[in-house]
């Protein structure tokens, strides 16, 4: 059995890669590495990677994070500007007991010792985008909109588990601000024994309530699609309890027999996933827990 | 009732003063706010503020972080440099729904807009163990010994919860490394219809269990000792079965009653608790589970 699921409409080419690549017996990590790859590289999508939108500064902080359900080590950037693809960066982080998390100017030196090259990552579309954002928050629209961070959970033919994730983070953002993405617990999790989860929305909310840790505990006992419900349930209405509103929370999972699941709080949230057992599918769940195939 | 919880035997000072101020009736985030800048104002605490241990570039990184138990709202601080206060810069933090968890430059530049002072922060003697330790390194001794993060978990009179925390990090770590202390559900989590919960340690191994979220969780059907018990020897055990062996890991707990626990894997980790049942301890708890008065 192998089987690989990611978040949002942009993951599906890179998501068909990956897949492919554990259909061939590749190891997981190179499949969802290079999923994530896929969606960083396009400068179409513009909450991940080149062409990602700009903080309040007009510079592109980006997020990543990479974790190995085996030994459970972890590797992490945040606020690191100039790589294109932070995910890889994230990877080669998971080596070694120490430092495995670094932010800001030291993980771009970190980067360039590692021989990751240093690019322009602020597309021209981008700034432009980033002046009319300009305009619209000086006339009062809120500046904070967009917020889809691309997360892979991936299974492969040895049973190894794991997930990775990538973002420019909250479009408009502070300088030096960072969300859920990179932060085990909240914006993913995977233990290889039980399944994986990763979490895209509103990352400050994410961070209050360990979501992708929890819906990994609750897949010791329960489906990966009881499990997300179930998560995206509680955490939604504990938000709504405390502070009268909740953000975005949109979440996938898989776990280690190869069923996925996820669930939102939104309207309608696209993920795709590819397996052994059904082959590629784009498909899309709401906030009442129907899940639609999609004919795209 | 009234009580706070600290981590290690350098909070002793100012969690007196702390529990004063919850005595007199102080909200708990002055409370603990103030315990918290005590310990990064001694200079005598070398992993905690003012004369910290700096990091490969001789630079003093600091982390921190503040959440509200009623909330849910946190704010934190990590890679920051040059301000005496990171605890107070995380709770100005926790204000508003975006942009609550800043690093490096784009935190320093908050902090000045915000009005926070920047000032030298790496001391003489901060340099001059730096030097040392920079010759030890190379002669080949492991470059990561200290590692002890300020925690505190406080409730006041008003049955408000939160808690804080505050770290230089490992000593010698690579530039712009983030542990644990400003990652919820790793180094802190707090809900106060239950309670709070914080960790100090190995923030790389502490990440691969949400040891705090997990001990809030527990706290829901046990008492805080028995949750921080259960919830170290699960991490603990998990990280050997996977990597051979696990880092340091000691925690502190305290539910909404002011009942408090503690737990730690390593031979002896000193905590101190004041609370209006059992007035000011200075404790220890071996990785046995065996609890002890200090009479220092």
């Amino acid at each position: 059995m192998w089987g690989i699921i990611g978040t949002w409409e942009m993951v599906l080419e890179g998501l068909r890669e990956g897949g492919q690549k554990l259909e061939e017996s590749s190891h997981v990590f190179d499949a969802i590495e290079s999923t994530v790859k896929t969606v960083e590289a396009n400068e179409l999508f513009t909450s991940v990677g080149l062409g990602g939108l700009p903080n309040e500064a007009c510079e592109l902080e980006l997020d990543a994070a990479f974790m190995d359900g085996k030994t459970l080590s972890i590797g992490a950037v945040a606020s690191i500007k100039g790589f294109l693809h932070p995910v890889s960066i994230a990877r080669s982080l998971m080596d070694g007991p120490f430092n495995n998390f670094l932010v800001g100017e030291g993980a771009e030196k970190y980067a360039l010792a590692q021989g990751f090259e240093q690019q322009e990552m602020v597309t021209e579309t981008a700034k432009e985008k980033w002046l009319l954002h300009k305009e619209e928050v000086k006339k009062g629209l809120s500046p904070y909109l967009g917020h889809d961070t691309v997360c892979v959970v991936g299974l492969d033919k040895q049973h190894n588990m794991a997930t990775c994730t990538s973002t420019s983070g909250l479009f408009y953002k502070k300088a030096g601000r960072v969300g859920d993405t990179p932060i085990s617990g909240s914006g993913y999790y995977v233990d290889e024994r039980i399944g994986g989860a990763a979490a895209t929305g509103l990352g400050e909310d994410i961070m209050k309530g360990c979501v992708s840790f929890n819906i990994v505990q609750k897949m010791k006992d329960m489906s990966p699609q009881a499990a997300c419900t179930e998560a995206v349930k509680e955490l939604t209405e504990l938000l709504i309890d405390r502070r009268t509103k909740a953000g975005d929370i949109s979440v996938i999972a898989m776990n280690s027999d190869g069923d996925y699941g996820a669930a939102t709080n939104i309207d309608v949230f696209p993920f795709a996933v590819m397996t052994e057992k059904v082959g590629l599918k784009l498909l899309t769940v709401n906030d009442k827990g129907e899940i639609k195939e999609c004919l795209c």
